[in-house]
């Protein structure tokens, strides 16, 4: 933990995030009940009622079943005293990854959707935006954003802030004493930004070097900072190489907007004439990498399709924020079977909700909406859903070594799920197997199922 | 209140929904706070952040403002013991009303959605409603659905059951029981059905005349009988004529699906080849009348849409449902301009949520697809959607006399929203007036933020 941690000291959060991510776990936590997760795109669900899930210093020891417990508690040196019962209506998933989500537009949330793309930056969010210049108010916001998104299960996010430095640091001292895992992007912006919101060239460079710096040298493996021009339109060729150099030479992540709206693409290309269509843009300025996120790729065209998948670049999809900034549908599935890595993002405030579960539900929708429209056969499947939400936001994050399912020796980012808990907003019926507990929270869930939040084995939310 | 509610008395119902109906209120009720309303589809969204509402037996006697507080208290004859202040964060607003929802599909809901209509009622919804032939199954499950509409602010809803006339009638005690305003359908269907889920024309047609008369006479104004012929794919025509002249004969409300689906439209014409359209069906057969309800109409023509408007017969607009089955995007706003009355239902278990105001989420999420796709020019706004959710749910209902808003002679069906309760999932921040109170409410809240529902006066949910 960096010294910055100590600043902030959560309040007593609202939602009941118990914070002692300070707190070493101690010996091995053995849990037993049903699990599920996701195994790869093709095996994107797979149920195993009778679980057994080891836990030792943050990392997964053991993923087995409960046949196996008496050879399991010899070869592990385990005894009663160290499991966890699930209780009745209780199932283990992974944590839910957010690959997109712009923490300062927090209090805008679910207000101001009456415009496009483009004019909504300008009314809504820039001037929010701007307000970041006051680490205050930043605090603020900020801590309610990391208290909302554990609350809903969000284990990782990877998050863009403003152009401040300082207020930038105080997303990574929320992360940090919450105990969220996260990538924190300071944003870039140079021209073509209102006069009361816009860096030049120097600033956003040096401000970011300062920041990457900053945040490597706290040395918290779960914080870790991201590349973020805003997108083409408010960067400098000159911005966009700098910040290329920048990724490289620091080997950190990198993330901005790709073909978003159809608006914003002809003024990319306005912009950089020279470039043979927009992901070229960051692709020629250094900016796609196997690290690198683009969020959106609604309109993506198979040339720049391509191109992502050649420097293995992932897309981050958010359906919310795509209908309703009128932007248009992206054909996930498709662009997940051509092979690229796929996550989900609330894109919060530009979608209206800061929760990955009701994202899963809104995929779903796009999905059959081009079933609909004739421009997809194949709907998205719950299945399909839960494995973008985890391991294909892994996947998107270049953290699949480390998150997004239960294999031995990830860390342990993982829910407890409770269908059955006095807060449940989902009735059962008789015959309700574990499929259906499932499919009902998947659906119909919200906060109140996800009963406990683990990141990197330590307790982060608990009712 | 009729002899059968006397079989069913409420379980400690898990959502906190309370049942004191039988207990009339004394005296006059004086809400004072914000109130929010919609006066009609061009003025869908009335704002008084000093509002004062009072309530007599039921009825709305006072629709005024808080500076004229002294001169209302000597012409009502009213104290300040009759004063209910709204807290912090609170504010008033007319109930919710769902037009379309199959309680007996409610174990479902959720889950199964990957079929298309036709198949998915083959498949999921038969198998389930045959189930209803047990009375006690009935009893299990529609307590579950009426707690579970009333706890999401469902104040009066409009019921399918299924083909069995005694179950109906405990969902008519169940509704009875907790003080919802509904109508309740026994559904009719004798012929292209399954062999375990179907009645003869004769049995159709006596079980309905059994359940309208036994509803009426409850004597009961909240709970009404409504005509429910399935849809036109299993009906014959005899049995669709036959149920237009019960409907005529008692003056009672009609309900059933219209052009839902290509395949079932095309299918209507096959069966019904001597009608010009699948609307002219019901036309034709004495089943559109001022108090019928058409659900879906995704696919409606203009001539049909004509049909509708001479008889002055409704649409229920479900989109989650419409979007979940692959039905369609229904054009919404322009149906609703061109002058026929809509609201919205859930449509349930097509639909994959129980609460109205989810609904209104997806309605504005359709017409926002519809925009996208280059169907419809203007998206649906939120304050729109208000307006389908309550007084365009009354006009649909035709009950538009008796419920819908605040004006005095309309009866007191409301809700108290609070923001700044401790469970809400909404965050504030601070300038948040009531204006922002109402949109993060509309397109955030849940639940948790309807902490009280009044229905015709009497409180039937209180946090
Ligand atoms: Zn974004
Ligand atoms: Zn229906």
């Amino acid at each position: 933990m960096g010294s910055a941690a100590s600043r902030v000291s959560p309040n007593k959060p609202k939602y009941k995030t118990s914070k002692n991510a300070d707190k070493p776990a101690r010996g091995i936590q053995v849990f037993i009940g049903p699990y599920i997760h996701s195994l790869s795109w093709t095996e994107p669900l797979v149920v195993q009622p009778n679980g057994v899930i080891g836990v030792k210093d943050g990392k997964i020891v053991i993923v087995d079943t409960a046949e196996n417990l008496d050879t399991l508690k010899a070869s592990h040196s385990f005894g009663d005293s160290d499991i966890i019962k699930l209780q009745e209506g209780e199932f283990l998933m992974p944590g839910l990854i957010d690959t997109h989500i712009h923490a300062p537009q927090y209090p805008n949330v679910g207000i101001g959707l009456d415009l496009p793309l483009l004019e909504w930056l300008d009314k809504y969010t820039f001037p929010l935006e701007a307000k970041y210049k006051d680490p205050k108010f930043a605090e603020l916001v900020y801590r309610k954003v990391v208290e909302k998104t554990i609350n809903n299960g969000t284990t990782t996010a990877s998050y863009f802030t403003t152009i401040h430095t300082s207020s930038s640091e105080v997303m990574a001292d929320m992360v940090e004493a919450y105990g969220q895992r996260a990538l924190v992007g300071k944003v870039c912006m140079d021209c073509y930004s209102p006069d009361y919101y816009v860096e030049t060239t120097e600033e956003s460079l040096s401000g970011t070097t300062e920041f990457v710096k900053k945040i490597l040298d706290r040395k918290n493996p779960l914080v870790l900072p991201t590349i973020t021009p805003r997108f083409a339109l408010t960067c400098s060729e000159d911005l966009l190489k700098g910040l290329g150099a920048i990724a490289k030479e620091h080997d950190v992540h990198i993330q901005t907007h790709l073909d978003e709206s159809i608006p914003e693409i002809e003024r990319a290309m306005e912009l950089f004439p020279q470039y043979k269509n927009y992901a070229d843009i960051y692709g020629g300025t250094g900016l796609l990498s196997s690290k690198a996120i683009m969020a959106h790729c609604v309109h993506i065209t198979d040339e720049e399709l391509e191109i992502l998948k050649e420097n293995n670049t992932s897309i981050s999809h958010c359906p919310t924020s795509n209908n309703s900034l009128l932007s248009g549908h992206c054909p996930v599935k498709k662009l997940r079977n051509a092979g690229v890595k796929v996550g989900l993002g609330t894109d919060v405030a530009g979608g209206y909700t800061p929760s990955i579960l009701e994202e899963m539900r809104h995929a779903i929708m796009t999905a059959k909406t081009l079933s609909i429209e004739g421009r997809e056969s194949e709907p998205l499947t719950f299945r399909e859903a839960l494995y973008l939400a985890t391991l294909g936001g892994a996947e998107a994050l270049a953290m699949e070594q480390e998150i997004g399912n239960f294999q031995v020796g990830k860390s342990f980012d993982a829910l407890v799920i409770g269908l059955e808990h006095e807060l449940s907003p989902i009735d059962l019926f008789p015959e309700s197997d574990i499929n259906v507990l499932v499919e009902k929270f998947i659906m119909l869930g919200d906060d109140r199922n996800i009963v406990k939040v683990f990141v990197n084995g330590q307790l982060v939310k608990s009712y």
